[in-house]
């Protein structure tokens, strides 16, 4: 499965218990609509319980190449294919990863502070006249359900002042409360587990028990659990499973 | 006069004719409110015609060291001195300069065309432990007036993917419609007059006339007068008297 898939998967599968409420809805709608008049933006507001888009388009969208009229497009889809096809292939899977990894972080926030958090990048997208172009990326949740599930997403596609001539994607979350970068690249993501934590991991996914663990790398069992533990709590998840799949799409293992 | 001076002077004296309407000071001020909520930014709405600026805070507010509460704050000024006070000296001059050159480059551009750019720059600015952290701040008019005055600034503060650590101001004047930087430091502004202009300009601004510069120069009168055009429509003035006060302020001169 590789990393968009598993971004795919994730986002729709959420159990979306709670009301939905069209209120918010159309108060997320209105805030997007702004960002594409106000700042030229491309503004693409993802409804996941739904798996509906709602696109507005600023004048960017032209020396993007992309021939959307100024109105709101509604699409059947969370993802939205002709924006994805003017993005380096590089960066796309660099902004799936990234994404990825949001969402592992939000879900283990709670709900009141999941709207300190962006995505924010730098993409090469084609213009008008196929050559590579600097975008600013931003990306975050306008809204999560009840039982946690994160709901209404919005990306923002404009121009900004690039940080340096990127040939690689360059992203970070970061809380835009205290301006701490979160997570800045893969290399750094990758360290979030310890070389012994990823090694036990390892272990965990190729079906060894705890105690098989213990034996092979000669600690104590209490050892093992309190690393397992560990592993949970840093990739915001409940169960080794889950460990394992996160762990193998973000490339960790 | 210094840079911040010319620029209060060259935004408060405009002749603002034409109607001011509460319609689009509310949708502005709706506009700054939603930069504060979904951003955590600090949003600062000036009204030059009236002299009073809106300012709206996000969480960021705290990490800036500043004391403001949620609530919009309406204060009699265009300018929100807290705010400087936590921007380190040299930068606040870069973005005082900035604003100045976006002043005298919107005063060329027909009404439509205004909204299309932006001031982008990475401040360096002090948070509640008096350390410096980078602030991206972003500004752009959201309303002109009939007559051409600018009216309505909106000043944004939040947080993001800084470019670099840079000691140094760091700022452009981006078109967000087309992606293209139209001044980026104050290097590339000084390039916007030849040699040969900057040192007529220079004459000008010594009393010389026309006839003496052609003399001093060995240039014909023609060619005085074809620069002396030149250097008005580059800057974007109706005179000579501007342009050396403008070039000046912009350190050309």
């Amino acid at each position: 499965m590789n990393v968009f898939e598993t971004l795919n998967a994730n986002l729709l599968t959420q159990p979306f218990a709670g009301q939905d409420t069209a209120a918010i809805l159309n108060q997320c709608q209105w805030i997007s609509a702004m960002y594409a008049k106000v700042e030229n933006a491309i503004s693409v507001l993802s409804d996941l319980k739904n798996n509906k888009s709602y696109i507005y388009s600023g004048h960017i969208a032209t020396a993007l190449g992309l021939t959307y009229s100024q109105d709101m497009r509604e699409i059947n889809s969370i993802w939205e294919d002709e924006i994805f096809n003017r993005i380096h292939p590089d960066h796309l899977v660099g902004k799936h990863l990234m994404e990825l990894k949001f969402f592992h972080l939000l879900k283990g926030l709670p709900l009141s502070e999941r709207c300190d958090y962006q995505v924010n990048s730098y993409l090469q997208m084609r213009n008008q006249y196929e050559e590579y172009m600097s975008v600013q990326h931003r990306m975050f949740y306008l809204h999560s359900s009840n039982d946690g599930s994160v709901n209404l997403a919005l990306c923002l596609y404009n121009f900004g002042i690039s940080p340096l001539p990127v040939d690689k994607y360059q992203g970070a979350i970061v809380n835009m409360r205290s301006g701490k970068v979160m997570v800045s690249d893969n290399q750094q993501f990758s360290d979030i587990l310890s070389f012994r934590e990823k090694e036990l991991l390892q272990l965990v996914k190729n079906g060894k028990s705890s105690k098989e663990i213990a034996t092979i790398l000669s600690i104590s069992i209490n050892t093992v659990n309190r690393h397992r533990q560990n592993i949970l709590e840093k990739l915001h998840v409940k169960n080794s499973f889950e460990a394992c799949k996160i762990a193998e799409a973000i490339e960790l293992l």
